[in-house]
């Protein structure tokens, strides 16, 4: 262990300073459970303070040092980052009386990993400021996974997003770290908060109360797919409502930088151009078609018309990884529970809230095998691969391979380890892809809730959602000696 | 459709003589059903006139033209070695009352691609010849399959295995195709048949019934699987037999070069200093060990050395994709049926009768992936991959990489596809995993046998396990639209 007191330093003081901007999210549900009068408004307080209070000691003393993050800490304060925060935002929780240590971090973790797994039974009957706060966590977790995903990932090089390193919106490009995420992160925050500011107007004009409106824009545009009702969207039963929650799943989706550059050059272009973009909707679309003819044909819903309605949202939710839900997909006929839950590997694209593989890395995975199908035929012509018409380099697609390979390797020890743990191989399949994929909703025993799987499962997945939101490749770099012998 | 009519000379000749070749196999079963007066006879005798008369139709008419075979021409005329000999093989299943045509082709291709999954329950009471065609179709196969992997497939390179064309045997390197897949044919058919007889006699000095002994030294050295017994190697229950049966599985499972070398060079230490071999013996110890505790501890034997007897033998079993069954382990507790299930993924060593991914695959990708996360971070030194001391040049790399992203999109489609016929998950993930990996057994209702599914899934599965024998590029490389443009 040779890493430097030095950076040490650096990654506290940086720690610190998150944790200030973190306590003022406390605000909020301070202020709702004050309004709605629900009685918890001490809890909050005290968090609040003790989160003031902890930044606070963490960066006063370490303030006057001149050091800049270096690439290096960028592993390491990524990681704390979803860690720290993840067990701190638990603290809320501990104070449900159903819910144990387990619990608590669980929900806490799924929420700000916007992966929107639930061991909560009861939404409905929770205190406004509690299912506020869940709601926000998604919120907050949204931006901070675009952030890294925009701004650090492509720096660090995780599975071959160095690609995007070249694709930053113009003014940021080529600056160094800490001002380029200050800037990203500012201008990316007012193009999520301006989503998430329409959203909520449209559901509200749709028909949810003002509170509902608030709380589901948040889990829609960060695709984290909690609600404040037990049946989720089933609750409202309101195609209006569903196509807007459909239109603001995609776009959560999407490449922000893409949305940048829409918003910045005035042009809708931009998205079909994106190459990324316009292989996610194509592959939406065909979700959509296989998913409600089938659905359609196996008598699930008896006209065509609600069987599109109920395929294309799920559809969407899958995709997305988002996970809302108007119907438990995983009761649904032959092949479709499956064949959803295998998108969600796919999840939606990079520099999204969404989580999985992501449809860039497909993408180019899908070029690559084709490649090599084409090396083996005579006359052996290997032509460049393209994306975006730009030629990739061999060190991306090996990125993009290893990536791949590794996910893969992890999901089955995942799926093993689970069924150590005493889940059943569809459960256990169902829980390890919903939670590494971030997508929320599993298979079996966990379609609608974890609420009874074990301590030791909750743990387990807890870690596994950190992982998944760390893009794999992160959590594996800083478990390996060389990083640490340096 | 440019495939020139030229290549169409050569191929169909090549086949003709395969076909006569092949027509010598009919003679045993034909002797046996004399022997044994099963009154199966005139079927055999019609099934060995007719081979002959379609080997010598096309082999006598082209057998002038001087034409070598082209690597090009070697793609297509493995398929149809595997598809046209599979599916003449079923012949003498469809005399049988009790199946139809889609069960006759399964179970000969079944036999013929040592998968070993079956369609029939009875066998105790079944024709001897019959069985003896069960057993010896295997054997053959065992042996096609070698000569596929050690003279073919690295001359195509498909999936990284160019890496064997410099391991060739000393005497065969480098030589033109066709009287080097002669040579490599006639020397490992004499390692592989003494291999047989040695095999054979052990069984039967074991206590084995002559009959049974041949019949099982078939199944056992071609990793095949079947049985002339419903209840498999149980039926013997002889920790003795058990034994024999690993040391020849194990033996099968390896690759054959490095039999030929270590008989070649008279040392036993060619297996050790290999290194895929190695890791496939430190993989199967790993495997055995995990499976024994689990059994164990999960009270499933009651003490510890029954426990490793059957973790052990099943073990090797799946690791070698023999499927032999001394008990279902698709009943066994926790994670143990999809762990064994997994571990025929990995399969035996390249060069082996075994199926799946393969030893030397699967350990070059994970020193791939090592290489990715080192390559992350700093000071970035990529190191070159090496395996047995010697450099992996970049495109084996990218061809692994490629093999292992398309089995997996495989299997998943295959997964989908068998779940769309109506099997369950669980069911449908252990039938594709079964079959593509030439294992035998499966899980959920295919544990046992395939008498259950219908004809369109045997049909699915069927072409399935000649793609798993083929190993999956072969079959992609046939079916893209270059290789026959060019
Ligand atoms: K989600
Ligand atoms: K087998």
């Amino acid at each position: 262990m040779k890493y430097k007191m030095l950076n040490l330093v650096v990654v506290t003081r940086t720690l610190g300073v998150l944790l200030l901007l973190y306590s003022i999210a406390i605000i909020p549900p301070l202020l709702i459970s004050v309004g709605y009068q629900d009685g918890e408004w001490p809890y909050w307080l005290i968090i609040w303070m003790e989160s003031v209070l902890l930044g606070w000691v963490m960066w006063w003393p370490l303030r006057r040092k001149a050091l800049d993050l270096r690439r290096r800490d960028g592993f390491v304060i990524v990681t704390l980052f979803w860690f720290v925060l993840g067990l701190i935002s638990a603290v809320p929780f501990l104070f449900m009386p159903q819910l144990d240590f387990s619990d608590a971090v669980f929900e806490a973790i799924s929420a700000f990993t916007t992966t929107g797994a639930t061991v909560i039974v009861g939404l409905d009957l929770l205190p406004p400021s509690i299912l506020f706060w869940r709601q926000e966590l998604q919120w907050l977790g949204g931006i901070g996974m675009i952030v890294t995903a925009v701004a650090i990932l492509p720096t660090l090089g995780i599975g071959g997003m160095q690609l995007y390193q070249a694709e930053m919106p113009g003014p940021f490009k080529g600056e160094k770290l800490t001002p380029r995420i200050a800037q990203t992160a500012r201008a990316f925050w007012i193009i999520y908060g301006g989503m998430t500011v329409v959203c909520a107007l449209a559901y509200w004009l749709a028909g949810m109360s003002l509170f509902d409106a608030v709380a589901h824009s948040f889990s829609t545009v960060s695709t984290g797919g909690f609600s404040t009702h037990d049946d989720n969207f089933a609750y409202f039963n309101s195609p209006l409502i569903e196509f807007i929650a459909c239109l603001f799943m995609l776009l959560g989706g999407m490449n922000f930088s893409v949305h940048y550059l829409a918003i910045y050059r005035g042009s809708f272009d931009q998205y079909w151009r994106n190459e990324e973009v316009r292989t996610f909707l194509i592959m939406v679309v065909i979700l959509i078609t296989i998913t409600s003819t089938t659905l359609f044909f196996s008598t699930t819903y008896a006209d065509p018309i609600t069987a599109l309605r109920y395929a294309a949202f799920q559809a969407i939710s899958v995709v997305t990884n988002t996970g809302f839900g108007t119907a438990t997909f995983a009761n649904w006929a032959l092949f479709l529970p499956l064949l959803l839950i295998s998108f969600s590997f796919v999840g939606g694209c990079a520099g999204s809230t969404a989580g999985g593989i992501k449809v860039i890395r497909f993408l180019l995975l899908i070029k690559q095998a084709r490649r090599e199908i084409y090396r083996l035929v005579p006359p052996h012509i290997v032509r460049s691969l393209k994306f975006d018409r730009r030629v990739i380099p061999e060190e991306v697609t090996s990125a993009i391979w290893g990536f791949f390979s590794l996910y893969i390797l992890l999901f089955v020890t995942l799926v093993l380890l689970l069924m150590a743990n005493g889940l059943d191989q569809v459960t256990a399949f169902g829980a390890a892809a919903t939670c590494l994929n971030n997508l929320g909703p599993g298979l079996g025993e966990v379609a609608a809730s974890f609420t009874g799987v074990s301590d030791g499962t909750k743990w387990l997945l807890s870690f596994t959602m950190i992982v998944g939101r760390l893009e794999v490749f992160t959590a594996f770099v800083l478990l390996s000696r060389i990083f640490w012998r340096g």
